[in-house]
């Protein structure tokens, strides 16, 4: 949902069409997990195969166009469940991978991939340099990173639900202090 | 063929040369398969499994070049094929994803990519805001999703050959109404 | 390694932080095999099976960080990584398709996006019209065309591996040829 309000809202600022808001949700919400099902070669695509997921989608985009300055009031909201999502997104990722038996690193970047495609994806979409590779814009794969090596560490000594909380509250927390005290990576310097 | 000129014609405004012409004519006229096939599964790609379509559209990107400017006068002719194709796409993607057991929804998200996804791929390398997402463009997805949900509802009770014709006549007549009265989607305002 | 260089310069000129330099080296890099592979159903994806690739990938990148103004004294090196990695990757994708029965022609089209379409998928994230289809850029894809075609040519009557090296050699010399006499193709006129 909050993925699919983020993209909505990008859509609108550069004044698509109801249609063009619509997709843009849909990608920014299902871009990062189709890319990752793709690689691996999961299909027909996650989305696909069950009707709630799109539906949500849609019902979040229907709201955005009708109610978009109403939504934006919960700012703070939406930041949480951006964050959450984040963090879900990423544990599922990783999940996928190593369940098919991939090294723990590609794993990471396959969780990465998944939490933080799907912006990239609505990006491109919209003409503009993924915010995520940009140094003015806040540090977000790199949140996914660390959670997730945490996570592939920790899921070999303790059990995974409890692996999974951890690697989520742990996405939010540095995720939180990221925005809270603006930290940014450096620019590459050529 | 409509879709191979248009994505050809696109990038000779850009002042492509001759390789991205012909890159970009490929692009739009088998991406939207192509995406439909890559997200179910479908491998290796429907093109690759036949020289007719690479050939012939090859053949039709080479006539671009050369004869640009003569091309250009058969605007009619170029709109009811790229109509027809339009139609036609639609309803193949929707039968490939009714094939494999998908829910009608989804085909019908489906049939849409397939018919509307080269001209996605086509503005992205051309590194425009995708035409089918913008106010000032023509409805174009929203007649493949009225034509697709058609087919899905008489798919069930009428023969489907006849379903298939009555999709693609509804497609043509919604678009060509379309054009002729300039109906737009309304913006999302924000 | 020349594929890493390339795509993180590209993004230490638009300015983006490390994380962004490091993924644009690694989608260069492993983008045209990454198309290939999800074209033909070969997944997971090739450089998802083994970490030497991504480490490669990697280490190259956070020297690029880390070393850039040093790293671009080595003009002619790169240049000819660059053009034996070219050769390489476009006999490989040939060869991919040819063990799953496609028709050579396709099999040709195949290796030339394993060469060449990292690159643009580099443009595409950073928000250029890819290089591959400007007139203003060097003859880059018509070289892997002819290597290609050649390769599928000889492999019939000679010995693969010498196939092999021939169609690299003929890939080096006319790309090394191209460059030198600043050979171009000509725009598409409208």
């Amino acid at each position: 949902m909050a993925f699919t309000i983020s993209g909505a809202f990008s859509a609108m600022q550069k004044r698509l069409d109801w249609f063009g808001v619509l997709s843009l949700g849909f990608v920014t919400a299902i871009g990062g997990g189709t890319i990752r099902d793709v690689l691996i070669g999961n299909t027909p695509v996650t989305w696909m195969r069950d009707m709630t997921t799109p539906l949500i989608i849609l019902g979040t985009g229907i709201i955005c166009i009708t109610f978009g300055r109403y939504v934006k009031n919960f700012k703070v909201a939406l930041f949480l469940f951006d964050t959450v999502g984040l963090g879900l997104f990423t544990v599922i990722g990783i999940q996928k991978g190593l369940a098919i038996g991939l090294n723990p690193g590609i794993c990471v970047a396959l969780g990465t991939i998944t939490g933080c495609f799907g912006g990239v994806l609505r990006d491109m979409l919209l003409n503009n340099i993924p915010d995520l590779f940009r140094k003015d814009k806040e540090i977000y794969a790199t949140v996914c990173i660390i959670g997730g090596t945490v996570y592939c560490l920790t899921i070999k000594i303790i059990p995974e639900q409890i692996a999974e909380s951890i690697a989520i509250l742990l996405i939010c927390a540095i995720r939180m202090l990221a925005v809270r005290f603006k930290w940014r990576l450096p620019a590459a310097r050529q």
